[in-house]
């Protein structure tokens, strides 16, 4: 029997986008449900009980929830093409140590104002940095190839054009590296056809600025 | 060579607890290296620059920091003796799940009074039963034996007491399986050896809550 793999989506969520990746990245055929956040289909709030949030892998009939978790599901099922987790348990716990590490930093620069927003900023980039001091001189997080840390921070990459635009600032003056890194995966198919485009992002954004009345 | 291993503890800590749990399940000799969090050692700092948090395990030199990562590092390392994460990968993410489930939602009840302390008692007890219903009628959450969801919930049980002292109520009253299932765990000596008395963890909060100015 083949694999019946569904995916409950949401385009803009970076979350969702590490799903897509992985799934790109080794070559796995889905159906992509979209879902409409403020009108939850009966099937997420069956799937996902608990928290009711997207992404959720359905892989035949049966829920895994947690972008992080879903994306170390696949690696476990579908082992041989791209592997995202090293089999080294040291270089393992390094690699979900900095995935948990990507936390949704940047929402509050584009949800506050003046001195919050000159704050949110500064965090923002301060994690930016740590991250490229991780990556060093390596071309990605995974070392020659894509890795789990790479799958779970460039779905980010697509918000930043918002992030900038929002906080009146270049992410790529204070993080270059970072940004040549970003660039250097969008080169994948597996990421760039994963990824919506960044203008449109940006008018989802404002949509919801305006909609709680931030403008 | 031995393998050196060393935990940077906080005795009070539950995150360190699940790290002195699953180091005894293994049967694991380490040196344990108490922190003053008010005045934090140097090697400490130099272990874990990034969240500059307890514990971690630093294993023939290398750090591994947070600590459901540490407890699936040891669980990856020290193999044979008493595996706490299934081979199965849905079996591997549902544990993951529920893990990552459990917060320190409690905080909450001992840190604040009146209508907040009553909204987290309510939280609590929910998240509790939440937690409940996964348990079912199984002996553990790993089943037959004692796995990762076990070893990640449990350490809070030394805290009930705290918990039911300062929101005066009972959570037994409201989660007898939940408190069966901790009293069979507290049966292990590899759980109670790790976990210190809850009247000394009492006695440690209302420490922290005079320094705080709650009282």
């Amino acid at each position: 029997m083949a694999d019946e793999v569904v995916l409950l989506d949401f385009w803009p969520s970076a979350f969702a986008m590490r799903v897509r990746i992985a799934l790109a990245l080794k070559g796995i055929k889905y159906e992509n449900k979209l879902e409409d956040l403020r009108d939850k289909s009966p099937l997420l709030l069956k799937m996902n009980p608990v928290h009711k949030k997207i992404p959720v892998l359905i892989h035949n009939g049966k829920p895994i929830c947690e972008s992080l978790i879903i994306v170390q599901y696949i690696d476990d099922v579908w082992k041989g093409e791209s592997p995202l987790l090293s089999s080294d348990p040291y270089q393992r716990a390094q690699a979900l140590f900095w995935a948990d590490f990507i936390c949704n930093w940047a929402r509050k620069v584009c949800m506050t104002k003046g001195e919050e927003q000159e704050t949110a900023k500064k965090e923002l980039i301060e994690c930016l940095k740590v991250l490229e001091g991780e990556l060093g001189d390596k071309p990605y997080f995974g070392g020659e190839n894509l890795g789990f840390v790479d799958v779970a921070l460039v779905p980010f990459y697509c918000w930043f054009y918002s992030y900038e635009t929002c906080g009146n600032f270049s992410i790529e003056a204070e993080c270059p590296t970072l940004i040549g890194w970003a660039k250097r995966c969008m080169e994948k198919e597996s990421v760039s056809n994963s990824l919506p485009d960044e203008h449109k992002v940006y008018r989802y954004l404002l949509q919801v600025r305006k909609r709680i009345g931030i403008e």
